[in-house]
């Protein structure tokens, strides 16, 4: 088969005009999902979470949800709550199963539910591999340049909240500048911090500022997260940020924190058992804050290692786990949230690779809507890699080309073109091939497919240079979005009162 | 969440002795399979296909095969044949559903068909990356230390045969020397080299002295791949090959090679619809040279980049077309192969991770019974990494462990454990997980997982490092198969004596 290899100044060439295309629309799937358990199967798990949540009960950690429980008549034993399952059912059955994020940017609003998914960068890391590949601490000015990075790459949906965490800037001052980042530096939608209710209060203000308390009424336009502490706790922290989102109807992300064997039983149906469980009581508490508030079905999943304790990622267990909670969150028809991308890789070597494919996949075609940590998490999210990021979003890319699924729209002029073209000729040259060959199959531009010779050319460079060089250049071609002067001001001025009023060192007395 | 970390010693600890694990039986899936197309949609390639192989006909490069076509009653226009899909149909019917590899060694028997599938290494490479690393021409030393490899990884169920092509043996030598590795150095099933009729019909008489005349009757010992020359397109020395092996009753992959829109049209499901004629015709043509042979469905899956010319590997397009070749297979109810791992880096990068776990993915999940290319492939298969050949094995444990479904045998007892630790307990000491630890969760053994400081005091190995210290590590406790002497003299007394025959420099001109 002959075929002319002729690539490098081409795909040169696609690479520095490759960052203008817009934002893919959220993902609306065609291609069915891995469902591994009969409906019978659900019932069974079903029922063992009811169970544990009628006999064993959930620990909230927070004064003011005990009180709120006991005035919703669930049975508060000291700190523990004691729920009837039928009025868990009860409560999440007000949850909206689809719901649509305003941006600011309303070209970039997005759906989920249903058949829509998003995807949102990774957040939360204390070290970043920089444009050098370096691993240090982030600053502020890093921060930007993933939220750059986040509104120029077409398949993230989201500018998410703190990627990296800003080390150059007070802890109880970085909720503001982490938000207003997010804010002013994408026009996608965002994720809202959650460090504590007052934090949290914080973010909604500048919600407020950005978009108007109405239209906050009936939109929803940021996320907050709210981890659990598994086995079957909540915390007051947590508690209260999503007390400040949900009263606003700002939607929350219920999410237990499962390592797998540590905090759960080690094995993987009775793990998700214990996780429903505890997802359900969350989201079951945000209809007891505010009846018909957004809540999404979450949980961070690993497993750990029982030969070092370390948490692990891309193995079997979490892909079934991540099957099988779809399962469920389409049987209790509420939108669902997990973890793309995890691994343990300390550089972007091929682990990293292997270990985030897998997770794409198994979350891909597990039909989880709102796809968090999608880009740059490494080293088990102590880090968060440039070089990963650009890469983990063309991925996010190819994802999505698969799962939207096969099309047909041209199957009779390119079966024509097989009449045409006949036994052993050849299709480059064909009118249908030059017509469709840029729709018809993903060029990654981030792989190399060349040969070795023309890659040596090149200058031999492994995909984390490339990744780098692209995400360089980028980020020299970033333009920001324009953003209304009064409303910026607006945000400033509401950072300025608040970075008065909270000591700059005293900031963990006020998180609760 | 609090849990002991101490991974370093225990972990070298388990490396050390990992290597001395079983063979793991043929893969029995559980999990359901990703069908993207529904019973019409099915028909209508179905039907398509057949219009290709009605009307526009497949070429048989080979006057042996036009004779067979002829004398079958199919429409023979010069080197043209035209099928009558009724025909097509009938021939097909009498391929085995199900087939059992014997090994030498009786516990390495594999069945695929339905549920069972096998994952048989790469081969084909003209160089390899060594121990150290280093790109250069292979040697037969170097192919015995793959074989020597593939017996020892448990997920691996096969051989194969010229993993890397042993470039310091002469051409028309070396099927014999590849064979006489495959056989000697593994007891497990392994590959007939299908370079030419005459070359296979010297693998048949090597199989012969290993297994004897009347088993190979009832039984298949090896198996042949024959490479179609799409579009529409079989050659005469594949051909030959075909009969050499089908003749013995020993079965054939019949493997278009799709470099999708180079010789295919650009479009998914039209590319799949070619591929499906071609992949017809010839195991219609097995049926013809022997009625009841078993014969595989196969392929060889790339897109091609219309940037540079370059196939590719790992793309959405690749996995949309395996789910839906699976389809196809069980519809007309043939086992069927495809291709794992498959990519283009030219290092062991993380593009190679993401290429082949994204790839292990899709074939996992569409059902694929011969898992061919499941180890060591790299740089479109120039090379076969010993590093990567490592990984890609452990990484097949994975899958397998994956694809057999979650497990409900111990739902009770762990969730008696969910009861015993309640809310902010946790679960390391428990009996439950004492007990199931070792079978819970997947441990990949090449995969680190520790933090950064530990992985530092360990050298800051990357994964590629890793691999290869476990490579050299098995190959310094590795223990050959015992291999009954006078047989394995009567191999040895075949080979000199073929090796007089065959002239060392002048083989091309046997080779049909």
């Amino acid at each position: 088969m002959k075929y002319r290899r002729h690539g490098g100044r081409q795909s040169r060439r696609a690479l520095r005009s490759g960052n203008l295309a817009p934002m893919l629309p959220q993902l609306t799937r065609t291609l069915p999902l891995l469902e591994p358990l009969d409906g019978d199967q659900i019932e069974k798990i079903d029922h063992a979470s009811m169970n544990i949540l009628e006999e064993v009960g959930v620990v909230f950690r927070d004064p003011v949800a005990l009180r709120d429980w006991q005035q919703a008549g669930a049975r508060v034993e000291g700190e523990r709550v004691k729920f009837d399952r039928f009025q868990i059912r009860e409560l999440i059955q007000s949850i909206p199963s689809r719901l649509t994020f305003l941006a600011r940017n309303p070209q970039n609003n997005v759906t989920l539910g249903g058949p829509h998914s998003i995807f949102v960068p990774m957040t939360g890391a204390p070290y970043l591999r920089d444009l050098e590949d370096i691993r240090r601490y982030p600053t502020l000015d890093d921060l930007a340049n993933f939220h750059k990075l986040s509104h120029m790459l077409p398949a993230l949906h989201s500018s998410a909240h703190h990627i990296v965490e800003p080390m150059d800037h007070p802890v109880p001052h970085r909720h503001l500048r982490i938000t207003y980042s997010s804010m002013k530096y994408s026009d996608k939608t965002f994720m809202g911090m959650t460090t504590s209710g007052k934090n949290g209060e914080d973010v909604m203000q500048m919600c407020e500022i950005l978009f108007g308390r109405e239209t906050m009424e009936n939109h929803p336009v940021t996320t907050g997260n709210i981890n659990g502490n598994s086995p079957l706790v909540w915390d007051a922290t947590m508690l209260g940020a999503l007390r400040a989102f949900v009263k606003r109807k700002q939607p929350v992300l219920c999410s237990p924190f499962v390592l797998g064997g540590a905090n759960t039983p080690a094995s993987t149906i009775p793990a998700v058992v214990q996780l429903n469980a505890e997802a359900l009581s969350a989201l079951a508490y945000t209809q007891v804050i505010r009846k018909g508030a957004p809540a999404i079905y979450g949980h961070y999943l690993s497993t750990v290692s029982m030969q070092s304790g370390a948490p692990m990622a891309g193995t079997p267990e979490i892909s079934l786990m991540n099957f099988i909670i779809g399962q469920l969150a389409r049987y209790y028809d509420v939108p669902w949230r997990t973890s793309n991308t995890l691994g343990g890789a300390k550089t972007f070597d091929a682990q990293a690779g292997y270990e985030s494919a897998t997770t794409l996949m198994a979350v891909l075609l597990s039909g989880a809507h709102y796809i968090w940590h999608s880009a740059g998490w490494n080293e088990a999210g102590m880090h968060c890699s440039m070089a990963k990021f650009v890469v983990d979003a063309e991925q996010c890319a190819m994802g999505y080309r698969m799962a939207e699924g096969p099309r047909w729209d041209d199957f009779d002029e390119a079966l024509a073109a097989v009449r045409d073209i006949g036994p052993g000729g050849h299709y480059l040259g064909h009118q249908h091939t030059q017509d469709n060959f840029q729709r018809a199959f993903f060029m990654p531009k981030l792989f190399d497919n060349n040969s070795i010779e023309q890659w040596m050319a090149e200058g031999s460079k492994d995909i984390t240079k490339r990744a780098l060089d692209y995400a360089k250049q980028l980020l020299s071609e970033y333009q920001e979005p324009h953003l209304d002067p009064a409303t910026d001001e607006a945000l400033r001025d509401f950072i300025a009162r608040r970075e008065i009023e909270i000591p700059a060192d005293g900031g963990l007395n006020e998180h609760c």
